[in-house]
């Protein structure tokens, strides 16, 4: 284990994390707010750690496996988010650190529960930097510093592997760094578009960034007690589109720019995608059609809410928690599904369950003519059996880790729904859940244990389990190889 | 496809029934019931379709492969059900015939769940023929042809494969007919023990019976309205026993009498099972403390209730879901886990819990030793990684089963933890879940609709989800090989 390296990374993340705290400095400058001093206050502390770590514990070698890979991205998240916790804090206007650690945390990793009871009481540069961690941990801040910063070592794909969801991750170009950089110029010019989209539509340009924030990175903070609930039908509609766009693969954006428009028209996990969301549009709005006004509006109603469960946004339009039992079930199983690989939106993923479904009728086939070898094929390529067993096992960690963490958030007195939901909302980087933690409500009701047990959950399901493992494994800070 | 083969076995299965319902015959004329009638009317019928199957399509070749064995127990489980369900029927004791076939399926399976509001003014035969499901249940009914029929098909493997439950199902001795005759002779010997120690308790001895067949077969209908509850400690806690020990995988009772004490003392599985066991006692024990007079009756309250759900028997002495939420969690918990493989409980089962944990870890090692190769042994003997993968796809089709039975079963009106338990509760074969469908509550709310997927979902518990599904599969009937 490389402890110098993975300190130095660590205090590299830091100082990359000042330079962004300079933004919501700007913007509380900008408002004439006094939050200014908290943000000030932190990134100097930001910038002290990060020289500190950065000069003093220089690595001796650059040598970089899987092992150093994961610790670095989970440590860095959990560093990341105890400092990015700090402005919050200082300010006074989340006066407890764990609230605060809690809502970072719910920040990063793009999940969007909040223990915030009044949002609209606090201040620009608050709501602005709560809603920017949203955008840093959508694409990943690690792959941000790959993008950013030259010459890093290409071993680093360990680091893009750990960060980056979904079963396979795979390099656009043959340099992870380029991938990096090619991926954070599709993440800005989405975020541009939706930010002059919803200006043009009347949105204050305030509002626009926090929400393009809260959408691109599927994260689903926002600045309305409301939620989404009060804008336009169409500013409801370009983030319903928005937030659709960015639960896809990036990678297609990609293959879209190099006009390869074939593949892209072929992607298999496209498709399951979008029939999952069309069917999920239909059930529901068959479902909630006696409770509202219009077709039309029944249609937006439900389309925004499926898109914001499935790409684990978790923005609202409506208090979903009061719709019939048959359309909270279906937004509870698309809680666990999530967007795609590749991008911001969280779940097990489309591709995982598409690569399960396919190991099922292999299995079923194996069962019923025993001689036969059944070759599973993904997006037209062939998928080894590692990587499709290793579906199966990240199944099973999925579901060990979902019920560990319930039984101790069980230990609430809240109702059996609440609990569940605000598990699977977590895990899931969804945000919102039903009952007391349903749109309308929020996770101010728990105990400081089940705060910290629900941070560790929303980083679990952000990085993917296995990079928190790791870090709280003692096997791998043992010396011996 | 040798249908022949499949129709005969069925007429095969038929007539055993019909002999099988002599027994509740009899009760009903010894109590001069007038349900006595509806059973001879299920008798003839019985025996005349079983007579016709087995002589009019006389199989021309024995030939039989892995999916007859899954065809034949499949269908033969519903028509089983089918037939069983008659003399509720006709004797007008439950007047609806889906209702009737829930309550079959439930026994069979060895569920539990119930959909009779007043169960204490149901006749005597009904209630004995009711639990005496349970105990045909349990064992599985062709595991029982094989054990009386001479000259079975030694093929019949397949059989005993689709029905007995487990990851892996390994004979006895040679021949699998002898491992069936063991298997039988061994579930009579505790099921006659459990009857004496009941009835010395001074439980009346038609209760004894109910009881111990509720018991053995994991089941858990009896014959009153608080189910366990107004019997003596002394009564609860035989039962206790009892349904732990046929938590138990009876191949280690054959062991015990052959004498390899040494091989049930290295049992794996037995040993998780006993500390599952007890941790979930400690834990809810600390956490019910308050609600209970005495440490002995919080203990006995607990334990009770913990055998109960682990091993999905289903009955209470205490109506559980009064209990706070951390207890409801770990019952929650245990009803997924269930107990161990080649017992007569549901659920996941102990030894495929096991082999997911070891596969888990084995991927950690190779994630952090990419060149590693891991060898998981379970029971002292590796495991072939088909098995191990067999178990990760057992996992995935579970959830994928699971989850649309609730959506299915979330069209009824009834609250989120209804319908979520009660689709836990019927999947893994335990009986009540929570809320309406608590150990106060029944089923006798949902739809017809419900009752029937939730039918399904028993039979796919049982039958550990495979030979349903082939069943219900069109390429399974198809006629090109």
């Amino acid at each position: 284990m490389n402890r110098r390296m993975i300190l130095y990374m660590i205090g590299k993340i830091i100082m990359i994390e000042g330079a962004l705290l300079t933004l919501p400095l700007c913007v509380s400058l900008l408002y004439k707010e006094s939050c200014a001093a908290s943000f000030l206050i932190t990134i100097v502390l930001a910038l002290v750690a990060g020289f500190i770590l950065t000069r003093a514990v220089k690595p001796k070698k650059e040598v970089f496996y899987a092992k150093e890979g994961f610790v670095i991205v989970a440590l860095g998240w959990v560093v990341m988010s105890a400092i990015g916790a700090l402005p919050f804090t200082i300010s006074g206007e989340i006066p407890n650190y764990v609230d605060a650690f809690f809502e970072t945390v719910s920040g990063f990793t793009t999940t969007g529960a909040s223990i915030v009871a009044d949002v609209e009481a606090m201040s620009k540069g608050i709501l602005f930097w709560r809603s920017f961690t949203h955008w840093v941990g959508g694409m990943g801040v690690l792959v941000f510093i790959m993008a950013v910063v030259p010459n890093t070592s290409d071993r680093s794909i360990h680091i893009m592997r750990a960060e980056m969801p979904g079963p396979v991750v795979g390099k656009l170009v043959p340099k992870a760094s380029d991938t990096a950089k090619i991926l954070y110029k599709i993440y800005i010019g989405i975020t541009i578009l939706e930010v002059l989209l919803l200006s043009l539509g009347g949105m204050p340009i305030f509002e626009s960034f926090v929400h393009t924030f809260g959408t691109v990175g599927t994260g689903g903070l926002g600045v309305k007690a409301d939620s989404i609930a009060s804008y336009s039908p169409y500013l409801q509609w370009v983030i319903t589109v928005f937030m659709l766009i960015c639960g896809i693969n990036f990678n297609l954006f990609y293959l879209l720019l190099i006009k390869r428009f074939k593949s892209v028209f072929r992607s298999e996990e496209l498709w399951v995608y979008i029939g999952i969301v069309i069917a999920a549009i239909v059930a529901i709005s068959i479902n909630i059609y006696h409770m509202y006004g219009s077709l039309s509006e029944v249609i937006r109603q439900s389309a925004f809410q499926v898109a914001s469960i499935i790409t684990t946004t978790g923005y609202a339009t409506t208090d979903f928690n009061l719709w019939p039992g048959f359309s909270k079930a279906i937004l509870f199983v698309l809680m666990f599904i999530g967007g795609c690989a590749g991008s911001t939106a969280g779940g097990l993923k489309q591709s995982r369950l598409i690569l399960l479904f396919k190991m099922i009728k292999r299995e079923f086939r194996h069962m019923l003519h025993p001689r036969s070898v059944g070759v599973v094929k993904f997006e037209d390529k062939a998928v080894s059996d590692e990587t499709i067993n290793g579906v199966g096992i990240y199944l099973a960690i999925y579901c060990v880790c979902f019920f560990t963490i319930f039984l101790i958030v069980s230990l609430e007195t809240l109702d059996f729904e609440s609990n569940f939901s605000a598990v699977a909302a977590c895990f899931n980087n969804i945000g919102p859940g039903f009952n007391i933690v349903g749109p309308a409500g929020n996770y101010a009701g728990y105990s400081i244990l089940s705060k910290v047990v629900l941070s560790i959950a929303m980083l679990l399901g952000r990085l993917e389990i296995y990079p928190i493992l790791f870090l709280l494994s003692p096997t791998t800070w043992s010396k011996n190889k």
